[in-house]
């Protein structure tokens, strides 16, 4: 789950009601969303409910949270990515844990997802860093490919609260009913994921995926009430849920 | 040296010119100056000089360059220092080395010389982040003391650029005459410090002064020709200028 | 009222809700909270509802809320003062209305309230900008001698929402308390002043107080209940309700 | 001439030689570059050598100094062009003057110059404000159709320090050569603008240009010179220099 993302007196998400229902936490890193003290109250909330800490960088965009498109050098985007997850893994150190994943944030994340050129940046990047973090990635794109190439341990990553479009992507925010808010929907999206590696799209067909962590967002309003119920349907399924690489 | 203050388009000191001349530098970190691109350049080419890197954090002012008085809790201080510490040390690992040293900037600095719970704050969170790092702070000033106490590794700093208060401070940068440009004048300041121990304050006296490490000011307009003249001095002296525990 | 104090995707206050209850509205300018596009959307709002608009300037630290005791000079002062003033002053005029009011936020209005150097470069400021805009202020405060000295028009502020000190000056928000959110308790207050011209401190004594203007904070969680209770005890007692100026 | 791009502690340009020699001033107004400090300045020095005092708003990029593309809505852009345009009228108004024109910077007065729909919006925007107001845009582009289209006054602008495309655009800043620093070829530009309305284009074409307005870069290294070497030539050309709508 995508957390941390208030900033000062701001508060967006219920961080401290997700924590104990979820194993894996993105955690923003100032740029996009969170602050100083955000990053080190969200780190403290994983360390308490045992979640596995991903740095969750974004671009230098506050005002637009990062989902503003906002051009980069690919030496710019390797910077500000070296930045972001060095002050993250600070944290993590600070706390006596470590940082256990990487992802990238709102139109960043997308744009990998689809740019070859950057994917291989992003890649080569985390593994100079550090060659046991994993790379989160939207399943099946670039982001994925390259880590593969570049020898970096990778999760490809589905959406419980996200539509999906006919050729595999997510549903673009400006689009009505792009974000799952229904508890039954995600749970069933989320249970065709896990069972069957199908998601249906918005033309109403079914097309495989492979997941190998899933996600919702923090600051998707149902958030809490999605967890419960997909946790409770993945239980009678006897499916057990935890933070990849910890098994 | 205070290094890698420039940002964006602007560009702020001689660095180019002043990474030959040096042992040790301190880089901005992205609050008070330095930005992801400029940080990249400095450790690069801390790498090419052999430059030992230090983090060089300050306060969220980049209009007042971390030279203006703002408000912090002990533990916004902590979070801060982590934050910028950490992305800092990223840019070095990413490079192939490891940061050496830790230093306040500005404000904070200044602050920290006097205020003995700040000062056991930062010493015991650097402790946490890495306990093999060496935290600089002013000559016998409370970061001395406090790190003495955590059991943190320390370096006790004199400056060969600015003028001395009767109490061992530093002169307020708003004094005339508290930055010294004269190469003359820093090179009989810096031979009395490594020779004798002693530096002579505003009112004309001397007083006892320790230094494990020197500092010069990056953004002195006559930076390079005081390091040039200095290292000749010290070389006449048969004194060999390295970065503390290089030896 | 304090409001527009959200940021991009951050939500402070319910400004919707409280628009239509009160007739001042004190917009923040983009430094301690607001945007520009929240700055268009309050001033809107402002005139949908016949509200005057005020604006409401803090100092540079949206990471603090602008409540932080940040250090400058007082051009320094003089000069954030007039680019906010003056962005939320064009907004107003896109809007084909002008500018009612201004009033310093957080820190700063509670430095100018004790620092009568500050205050008269406030006051020449803004009577320097337009004559006709009044200067709002703590209730008997030196920025209130200081509009009179420099010939601006003022208002003194009351608030009804947070508790006063032995010495007239408000609670700090640190201590318990120091907001009032009982409705009732908050009317009593309202009435207090308004029919009495006398506020009960914290030790429980009454002051004399004079009230031009009343305040009441965007981000107190019960500002419209408070709202809706006081209007109707003031409409109880035959008072009217309008903004300074206008009657 | 495009001025007032300093920021905080850093220097960019040299503005106090440039003034005495234009005779139009495009300031920064702290988006891009500028601080409120910095406008104060730049104001108050238009105001000592008698320079018209324009708006020169940027995106909210200080570290890509609004060069890089930022997406915004068309909303958006009105309400940063009403901010900026805002706080840099206040001063002018501080300092008894009044603002002049306004002219968009970097990117945005790129993306302007092509897109007809953002150019309408911007023109609505900066008449919406002060009818009044000179809307500063390159010769023969979008943004002097929509200033024509919507009925306020305009002033078309040629370069004289940057090469020209054959279709009539400026070279992008990543081409080499496209800043001309050679006083002599920038006067020869110049002239052949002034005298002939044509400019000579990268594939060595005349093409025919309108100009209202010459505009040279603050950052360009040898600005003084060419100013001073084109202001003697025109001068032997008994050709008047003067700010637009000033005769």
């Amino acid at each position: 789950c995508d957390l941390g993302e208030s900033f000062g007196v701001y508060t967006l998400g219920r961080d401290e009601q997700i924590f104990p229902l979820i194993t894996s936490a993105n955690i923003a890193c100032g740029f996009h969303a969170g602050d100083p003290q955000v990053m080190r109250r969200s780190v403290a909330m994983a360390v308490k409910y045992g979640v596995a800490i991903g740095a969750h960088p974004g671009t230098p965009d506050l005002t637009g949270f990062g989902r503003r498109y906002l051009e980069h050098t690919l030496e710019e985007f390797e910077n500000i990515l070296i930045y972001q997850v060095g002050a993250l893994d600070a944290f993590a150190r600070a706390a006596g844990t470590r940082t256990h994943h990487v992802k990238l944030h709102g139109w960043w994340y997308n744009k990998a997802a689809r740019d070859r050129d950057l994917s291989i940046a992003i890649a080569r990047t985390v593994k100079a860093l550090n060659p046991e973090w994993i790379l989160f990635g939207l399943s099946g794109s670039q982001i994925i490919h390259a880590a593969k190439e570049i020898g970096v341990k990778c999760a490809e990553e589905a959406f419980i609260d996200r539509t999906y479009q006919p050729d595999g992507c997510l549903s673009s925010r400006e689009l009505p009913g792009s974000l799952i808010t229904d508890p039954e929907l995600a749970a069933q999206q989320c249970l065709k994921i896990v069972l069957e590696g199908k998601v249906r799209t918005t033309n109403n067909a079914e097309i495989p995926i492979r997941a190998d962590t899933l996600c919702i967002h923090g600051d998707n309003p149902t958030a809490t009430s999605i967890l419960t119920l997909v946790r409770q349907r993945l239980h009678e399924q006897g499916i057990n849920v935890a933070a990849i690489g910890s098994i």
